[in-house]
């Protein structure tokens, strides 16, 4: 059997000089703390402790990105495990798990294999590449490790030195999951939310209705005028940094934030409780919801993420079987400079806002974000994050985004995943690309050794925690 | 005398370590036979089996890589051999000859060079740099070489291992030459036609009518109206994969495919036929015509190529003059995610529908095409063709591609190319540069060496065969 | 104290045998003269030939690559010794020159860290890096040195063996300085003016009726119309060719360019004097003015540059407060094949016409402008300039230009720059790039060594003489 044992030095620059550099730099943070200030692992999960479900329950079928490549190559998703709108899927684990591995070789040259390559060595010993023939051994191995003590997700949150993870939460969550992770003493981590109200910008969606319901109750606050909406956004945002939170985070199809008059914005936000609102009043409605963010992010401090660009759920029909996130957003064009124009003259230089930019089509970070953030001192370059958190791509990020930015207007290594135990491979791996391109900057006497180490170490602690005012 | 002596080892990494093992993968392909699953060689040629004219004739006058260069280096159409309409051009080959030798240095670190000097050193025997000093006997050498028996098409088709040879072909053409190589017991090679349909998608065009006659005459069915039209295809397809076809191309302005109600295209269709269609209508019937090919592939089977975002004929004086093919396409900014959402919505997960995504803006690779291609079964990554079919670009490529689609889900090369001497080094250039690329997954331990084996071989005869259903 | 000691080799490739190959092409250009033909020093300077101001007005405050990065560290402009419209600036040069240093990390990985190393080092002497402590040592020791006959812009001239100089300059501008310079037969430089027409382009700017006035006055001719707008133009592009001008520039937020006719033109121009002229008519006023220039070129022999596609004064207040060219200048998306068709098609294959094409978005590279290059012979591709100067992008240029466009289509390097002290850097940077690229060609055996020995010493004198028709 072709043996699974990931090299210490890989991702590394081939080059041996300039590897021995990369190795230097690497090792001063390989076991450094990792910081997560963006992902979507949920507060329950470290609440609760329980011990992880089968492996194709943890490892495959939730994980988008393992998915996605699976369906593109023939195999439909009823059989990785994704269930049917009111249906469990019919797919039991191990067949799940069998199809991963006798199409192993789909992943090969994508970070999904790599991250898989560390994660089955590092974290769970396996020693054989995955296969048609190693599945069941594997899938064993793994289900095995799983009943464990070392394997429930505190044990591992100690084990992965997370010594920060943000996970992401409605508006209206009690973040009562939180708050007992705070005050449980045996409890050494520090688990803080990221509000994300993206649900509260679309009243043209079937969900706009409910949402501000659930929030009119969380809030204490009528959500039925826009003044109101915006009064208990305000009302949860401050529950939400009693709690901790230091960042918001919005995905929208574009960055254009245009604000209403306070009039306009009401009548929109009537025609949404109406259901009469047209498209493109709920576009401007949304933008306009946008430019409000930005001025709340002003007022409160909060950190402003911004995830422009993704067309999400791309194909209806697996839309209306599967529900979203079963792999088919997509990338599109993005602008920035002209959109967030408006925002970035009324609050950019303000020092008490924030935004931090992240695409998916990285043209964008040498023509715009990276000179945006190379003025404004609000601005700062989101590491390369769904789509393009390859090796590859974030070597070419770095390419671009240094050169107008530097290294200290980027955020520092985002995960965004769900997968909790592909944390420390995906930090992993951004330390290491971080390493080699440093170690080319010295090797052709672009930075000295010295600067070089200095970088390397304030990527993974002072530059996220800075960027993401995670200091307490 | 500059010798032309290509090295062994060009377009291997230069590292040495990375170097040895690129050299050993490449080894593994260097001799393998070739699959041209898309290009522009006439069957013609193979069945009368002519001797080439001269080098001039044969090598520079016909390739717009090789002419546009050195036109805009200044040397007039006129002294390349290229006619006026309806005139003979009054230079002669050996004039051509010593201004392209004359030049050589404009083509420097374009691939061109790179294939010319293949092409000279390995088929002709050239030992010498083009220069305006080597240029007569250069000529000359090339001159004796095509009069011999080797030399002749049939001969080069073996010498190059060239197992499968595509055609481009209209529809109407009643494919007596591929039926003939078919039918020779004394040719070996299989040479199979592809459908490409796109004179009868513009109905504003001058060429729309006489070619809907043509189409008529070949389907024996009325085109004058949409729903025959859409018949005469079909027929012709049917027609075309009895001959061995397996794919059909289209090259479009942009990838939008938008259906029309059927009352509605006929509509545009009587306003072609009567001169009367405006500019927008035309727009809307060949979205239309490009989604229903798209039905039409998954209805039968044959591989779908799109090659949308090349602006054609700039330059409208050398149109007049020269005609089409001159030089003077150019790329254009390309989307394929919005505007295939459509087609993909309603073929995109049927295991009938195939679709080859080629684009000339290379940042669609890692945006738009490579994404699509990681969740639809359908969609498979187009290597580069024109404008980005070089050394520099395909290693972009594989960067910016393998990232969300994997190797498996792209289409092998193509050489695209009316040039038939240039096939081989165009295939060795692409086999060299796969494996310089795994080489460098493989040193930087992102891939077994094992793997990147399996990948290299896989990528110029499964992958190709299994994309473009070449297997017999 | 860190040690600044620039590396001999630096930017140079870290493989040892591609780095000794770059060194032997590095070499043969290292000490060859500088030709600027396009930049933004004053011809006053040198005819002045006046000491220098202090360190930070010289280095500092005036180099808007500085200022825009520490403004983005959180840096006010004031602090940095920019001026409020109308007030000096409060900060004095030595707290400035502070402020650079203790942040002199912040260009760590930008070209600006690289560009000052260089200069530091070795314009100045200086051998200790900038930091909070060296502050000091390093400021005493440029004030030092800025007042010696040595530093002096005659002697600094002639120390970077800078044969030629262009300078960029109003039409109206009575170029005394030039004639001087010329006439002065103690000067043995070359300075030459560059015409610079962009203010009578935009008749709905304030400062457009002020330019024509002044216009009018220098040639004499009344700009109150459109024939006489452009006839003044046409005359005072004479009066600089007799002054040694070879090239014109033109910066344009987009590049279209399409011709009115004569009486809507007139039209146009009336309504921009009466101050009617609406946002759209000012747009299509820019853009007929475009083609007026590519048509005077064409006329006249003068080199056309076109830098479109910069967002001026993105940030109002800094505006407002400061005036432009304070650091908020951004790059828009950036289109030139479709924009350009109409010049390309009238003037694009006439001899007397060039147009050497810039971009600050480099998707365009190997989408527009190398495809554009590679077949009109008027067509060169502008060196990266603004935002893509930089080692990375510069090698990146090279990979996605060279492809369709060879070498000998490319501009040459230009230095673009208002910062005297820093050109000889700026040089030096593209030659040990230009060296590094070729080098990995013949490292690849793409090119032989004889040749790119032959391409880099093209590149610095024969190119940038042959596209800005600089032969005297």
């Amino acid at each position: 059997m072709p043996s699974l044992a990931p090299h210490p030095d890989r991702l590394l620059p081939a080059d041996p000089a300039v590897r021995a550099l990369a190795r230097s730099l690497y090792k001063s943070v390989a076991e450094a703390p990792i910081y997560s200030p963006h992902g979507h692992v949920d507060a329950e999960l470290l609440l609760r402790n329980d011990y992880f479900g089968g492996p194709s329950e943890l490892l495959i079928t939730p994980d988008h990105y393992v998915v996605r490549l699976l369906h593109a190559s023939g195999i439909p998703l009823d059989d990785l495990g994704v269930t049917r709108k009111g249906k469990a899927s019919a797919a039991d684990g191990r067949a799940v798990f069998r199809a991963f591995c006798a199409h192993w070789h789909v992943f090969f040259g994508t970070p999904v294999h790599y991250w898989f390559e560390s994660e089955f060595a590092e974290l769970f010993g396996i020693t054989e590449q995955p296969s048609a023939q190693t599945a069941d051994s594997i899938y064993d191995q793994i289900s095995d490790a799983l009943l464990t003590e070392r394997f429930r997700p505190r044990s591992l949150l100690e084990r992965f030195n997370l010594r920060l993870l943000a996970t992401t939460d409605d508006p209206s969550d009690d973040l009562t999951a939180h708050a007992a992770l705070a005050d449980d003493p045996s409890f050494a981590g520090r688990v803080i939310p990221t509000f994300r109200a993206d649900a509260y910008m679309t009243p043209d969606h079937s969900s706009w209705l409910p949402k501000l319901e659930e929030l009119a109750e969380a809030s204490n606050t009528d959500t039925g005028t826009y003044a109101g909406l915006l009064s208990a956004l305000r009302n949860r945002r401050a529950f939400f940094k009693q709690h901790g939170c230091t960042s918001t985070d919005t995905g929208v199809p574009d960055a254009w934030a245009l604000p209403l008059e306070d009039v306009e914005a009401e009548r929109l936000h009537a025609a949404g409780m109406a259901g009469t609102i047209t498209p493109d009043q709920a576009v401007a409605y949304r933008r306009n919801m946008l430019y409000q963010f930005a001025r709340m992010s002003q007022e409160d401090g909060l950190v402003m993420q911004l995830h422009p660009g993704v067309i999400r759920n791309h194909h209806k029909p697996t839309l209306d079987q599967y529900g979203p996130d079963t792999g088919h957003d997509l990338p599109d064009t993005t602008a920035f400079t002209l959109p967030l124009q408006r925002v970035l003259n009324d609050f950019g230089t303000n020092p008490s806002f924030r935004l931090v930019l992240f695409t998916v089509d990285e043209t964008a970070f040498s023509r715009e974000i990276a000179p945006l953030a190379g003025f404004y001192p609000s601005v700062y370059v989101g590491a390369p994050w769904w789509f393009i958190d390859t090796p590859a791509a974030i070597h070419r990020f770095r390419g671009a985004a240094t050169d107008s930015a530097g290294f200290y207007k980027t955020s520092g290594f985002i995960d965004d995943t769900r997968a909790f135990c592909s944390i420390p491979a995906r930090h992993d791996m951004s330390r290491r690309l971080d390493a080699g391109y440093l170690a080319g900057l010295v090797a052709t006497h672009q930075l000295s050794e010295e600067d070089a180490h200095r970088i390397v170490q304030d990527l993974v602690e002072k530059i996220p925690v800075d960027t993401f005012r995670l200091k307490v």
